[in-house]
């Protein structure tokens, strides 16, 4: 057993995660190191930001440094000198992102790399060796993800092919070991688009393969975020309650707190990042952009209830500033404080799930997260 | 009393700067924080490297975030949370880096900023109102930094300008006040170019106006290292023995290690921090750069002797990849690591000077240094 349930409230759940690196207690959001680092962060500002787990891109770390590099050092987790869990997706997110660089036949994907033309060619099998050598806690099968939006006909096709690729990566996950002293999980992962009878077919089938955990993906690739919730609404019911929830790509503090209120439990997403690199702040009363010159000469934090670094020491101007001048401090101070902001959300969530208050908590989180919405 | 002289081994000084930000133990390099920030590096990481004091530059600052702003926070100290000392150079510098875009009167010099072509005018007052804006705990006056090379006619005229813009400095110095609720101290620079000559008698005029330091400028712009050598070999014996003495904008470890046996006390350079942003790395085995694809799969430290979190935590095959990747953590471990190596290099003088074993410890370590030399 790798989860454990510990709580509900209405749907929402708290439990934890067991991996060899580690437990980790869901709800949780996991910052993403697409290229082994999250972007700007230090590993022991991961620490402060209280990470229980990073996200590495099997895409990109497979393109560079490479298998053989990351093999040279034991590992992802000792590459980057990271202790604690690592999720490696498969691959297939970025790969399908790359539309006319890649081409899908019936074993697998062809790609062309965006670092130097070189072609490529990941299978279910490939991907599952690819990330044995990076040794994530947790690996993903290869899966395909449409387009939003997409044709019945499309859809039925590739998810027949999901779920063909979803049973040969379960059976090459069992035919071959870990490379370095601690296990890995494999998780499938449900597509379907937004058509509830693909759904629910595939939720069905990549059950049957009995993951270690069950992912959502296909969603937060431009549908509203109503038909999003609607997926999850038939969805999510068809995975069992005895394993987690990954609900993939997700999204705004707001997604988050809708997702976990339908059962989801955890996820990843660039958008505190990679919002962060470009000012944009997340705060409990909603978003603000550092870069507004009416900041320039503000002496409060960002959040005046966050405790993280950023906010314990610096002022809205001083970020301006930074901002302004393009000074590579701007990028940490900003990264860190969206990374706390998400994750002591997702440890909000989880501490009102087990008093069993996550419907009033979430009613007044969303009410103060809208009241700056222009 | 500011600087108390604790002992000398040779030529070389261990001494104490006093200020009400604290005490600063020399000799002693200060991180170039240009505008309001040691570039990728966060306060606490300052601190974790040993720095003791910051530099800002004046010229910079007053174009943005603008003087206006830091008094509004309180001083340039308040407006960065840095708690320890600054130094504030008079914009001299930069102003006279401007070449083109600037024109030297007998009052002050006209420039136009590089940000957005406005127009400013620096006199020897004017740079004291905005370092008394700043909040600086050691200011400088505004000199002329003659190019190298410059000839005896250019010289001349710079150094009596230097000269009546320093009296001019202190003169307005004494009739000012701290704005803040600490003291600012003011260092006057010694200029003359290559000429011995104008160099003493400018010392002689710099000290006469009494000064809590004493600077040697317009040194490390060219000129080759055994002219610059010279150069204090016959300034520094002028300089009294009682106060600090910076040479400004120096410069290599060997620079500053040859600079201590001549008798300098403090230091700032671009150098550590602006190459570690290229992947230039210091080492006490001589530079190594970074980017170079022979440390790909390297699982040493950049410095196995080194105890900085960089050397601590990361091989050189991680940090090649952050840089491969153009990965922004690349610029905070590089710049931490060559910042840890300039001040623990201060640190380790101090201690041979303290055991008045400078002469020795300096061959060995200019031996080691050169190892490496291609």
């Amino acid at each position: 057993m790798n989860f454990k349930l510990g709580a509900t409230s209405n749907l929402a759940r708290a439990g934890k995660i067991f991996t060899e690196h580690g437990e980790i207690e869901t709800p949780m959001f996991m910052p993403v190191g697409t290229q082994a680092s999250v972007k700007a962060v230090r590993i022991d500002q991961l620490n402060e930001v209280n990470a229980q787990i990073i996200l590495g891109n099997t895409y990109h770390l497979y393109l560079r440094p490479g298998t053989n590099v990351i093999e040279k050092f034991g590992g992802l987790h000792k590459f980057m000198n990271w202790k604690k869990p690592i999720l490696t997706d498969s691959g297939g997110y970025q790969v399908f992102s790359l539309s006319e660089k890649r081409k899908i036949f019936n074993n697998g994907v062809e790609f062309i790399s965006h670092l130097d033309g070189s072609k490529h060619f990941f299978t279910p099998t490939s991907v599952i060796d690819i990330e044995r050598s990076l040794g994530s806690d947790i690996m993903m099968v290869l899966d395909e993800c449409p387009p939003f939006p997409c044709d019945e006909k499309y859809i039925k096709k590739s998810v027949e092919m999901t779920i063909r690729w979803a049973s040969e990566s379960k059976k090459y996950f069992l035919e071959t070991e870990n490379k370095y002293n601690h296990k890995q999980q494999l998780f499938g992962i449900v597509q379907g688009g937004v058509y509830k009878n693909f759904r629910i077919e595939c939720a069905k089938k990549i059950i049957d393969l009995d993951f270690n955990g069950n992912a959502i993906g296909g969603l937060a690739i431009g549908e509203p975020a109503d038909v999003m919730y609607e997926v999850l609404d038939y969805t999510i019911p068809e995975l069992p309650k005895e394993k987690v929830r990954y609900v993939m790509g997700v999204g705004t503090p707001e997604n988050l707190v809708e997702c976990i209120s339908r059962g989801a439990d955890i996820f990843d997403c660039v958008l505190p990042t990679r919002n962060a690199r470009n000012g944009q702040l997340f705060t409990k009363n909603g978003k603000l952009n550092i870069r507004n010159a009416k900041y320039s000469k503000d002496e409060n934090a960002i959040d005046s209830s966050c405790n993280c670094f950023t906010c314990k020491n610096h002022s809205r101007g001083y970020l301006r500033h930074l901002f302004n001048s393009k000074e590579l401090l701007a990028y940490n101070l900003a990264t860190t404080h969206n990374l706390h902001f998400y994750i002591s959300l997702m440890k909000e969530a989880r501490q009102n799930i087990l008093q069993n208050n996550f419907l009033d908590w979430k009613k007044t989180f969303l009410s103060n997260l809208n009241k700056n919405r222009n």
